[in-house]
């Protein structure tokens, strides 16, 4: 199980490798939310999101001899692109398993980072799982997970020890840390290490409407299910459940979760494009909607948010820009 | 006279209040570029532009009697931003004089900064010098020149303290550094730094094509001038001629002079989006059309370019967009 001794760990195999990113802030943001708001913008990442972190602390976690017979993942997006980095990184080989309907340019990201993408027919009943555990027999691949593996938490906890420490000279010790949550590997991994760097901070996941079962699961105490699978565009962050690892570690640390609606995850992208200047992806930028509209829902002087992703095609970020922009 | 003396002086007094701009880099820039491409977004720096590095190293500097009578600029556009939220932590005050026909959301963001803004009549006539001088002397105000101004080009040159750093760090001791000039401020802040702690790079102005008054004056060895004073988009860096405290560092320290096309900063607008996550503004993306699109221009194995602001509105963004996104 992830602690901090492993994120500790990870932060020492990621140095050199993962960027260190800022935290930024605007006064025109801190107006509007009534508070200081601290922007951790993981867009700004290597793969244009934090998953780059959790990929590279798995592969970097292997044995040798296991590395070297290559990894492979099922993801449509950012996930894809952490791992295929970090397996060229290593000169080993990346198999990404993707939905041959997922958007054009997330394949050939992935493919151009050096994976070897194979394709399956999701509306014709292909079974990802079959096609990969065929792949891994016969290749010997590892799998590696995007949430619910404790040396991915463990990557993604490294973002948390950069917050503790950003924080901190920022003079903010007390306070909500807001975390973009589909499965919760950021938001257990950056609350496991604000547990132990940090305590006067305290992890808040974040989701769409529609796909609040990590806030629900947090409230009635055991793992609730989404009923839609799909749309809304908040897509890097949809998924059916919390984890089976990461909900324990969610349920033992996290603060209440906070929801947000498709059209404030459109306006917060607007105002990072205004205020920030960085590029927010929809699912990346709920945490930023929630500090800026949610402010009954938070405590404190100051709020921490997390911007998890930027890999967003030019006509989603039209419209964020049609909708709120000036 | 600017020294790194001075530069040092200024970044300890930029300590904890300028960002410290990461590096940033991508595989797929690089290979447009056919060299390693690494980007200093001051986009990212405080007021979206390297300016509030100047801003506040000559507000600093004041002592500490003439600081309190307060500061004034005359500025269009960055350079007010930077010197009213310098005077805002320095609880001053700051008259910025501007055009009464610049961008409303300029006007209003350096309003919302706390400065008190004058507007004068461009077309009419009206001389912002006359209504500057008045104010000066009435009220006892400091002036801060956006770049002919030895604590001003300190401040910039923090920057290219940090560039040095950051490209060591990333194994970079040799090669160019190309940045986005106007009157040569940041350029000449980062040549002196560079000529002190990274002596294997070298400083490079990069101008819009009809506006490549550095490029010209570098080759002739004398101060050459625009013909037009506007008509282009790359509108923060459109500056008659280079300053007399600049040119002079410039010419002793710089590489030749590159010029872009607007075209190619709004393609390389869109590949700053689309790769890095963080926005540039016109003005702001020539020095890294110059890395993607002049690289029979460029030696090295590596290149390093500035960013220097992403004060953009929507339109123009999504101009760069629809002409060049995917």
């Amino acid at each position: 199980m992830t602690d901090i001794t492993m994120i500790r760990a990870a932060a020492e195999r990621l140095n050199g490798h993962a960027r260190r990113t800022p935290l930024l802030s605007s006064p025109f943001l801190d107006e509007i939310a009534g508070r200081r708001v601290l922007v951790k913008p993981e867009c700004l990442q290597h793969t244009g999101s934090f998953k780059y972190r959790g990929g590279r602390s798995a592969v970097s976690a292997l044995d040798p001899d296991t590395r070297s017979k290559g990894v492979i993942a099922y993801s449509s997006g950012n996930h894809a692109q952490g791992v295929a980095l970090a397996a060229r990184e290593f000169g080993i080989p990346a198999v990404i398993i993707m939905p041959a309907d997922a958007p054009r340019l997330k394949i050939d990201n992935t493919r151009a980072l050096g994976a070897e993408v194979v394709l399956y027919d999701r509306a014709g009943g292909e079974s990802r799982e079959a096609i990969g555990e065929t792949l891994t027999a016969e290749r010997g691949l590892t799998l590696i997970k995007p949430y619910d593996e404790p040396q991915v938490i463990a990557g993604q906890g490294t973002c948390g020890l950069e917050i503790a420490e950003q924080a901190s000279a920022e003079g903010v010790e007390a306070g909500d840390v807001l975390v973009c949550c589909g499965g919760g590997g950021l938001t257990s991994g950056i609350a496991l290490a604000l547990e132990a760097e940090a305590p006067g901070l305290r992890a808040r996941p974040v989701e769409p409407e529609g796909f609040d079962d990590t806030a629900r699961s947090l409230r009635s105490g055991h793992v609730e299910t989404n009923t839609a699978a799909s749309g809304n565009i908040c897509d890097a962050i949809l998924t059916p459940a919390p984890g089976q690892i990461t909900f324990p570690i969610l349920k033992r640390l996290c603060g209440p979760g906070l929801v947000v609606g498709e059209d404030e995850a459109l306006h917060a992208m607007a105002l990072a494009f205004q205020r920030l200047k960085v590029v927010a992806e929809p699912g990346g930028a709920v945490a930023l909607a929630a500090a800026l509209f949610r402010p009954a829902q938070i405590d404190g002087d100051a709020v921490i948010c997390t911007i998890s992703g930027g890999n967003v095609d030019a006509a989603m970020f039209k419209r964020a820009l049609d909708q709120h922009g000036t």
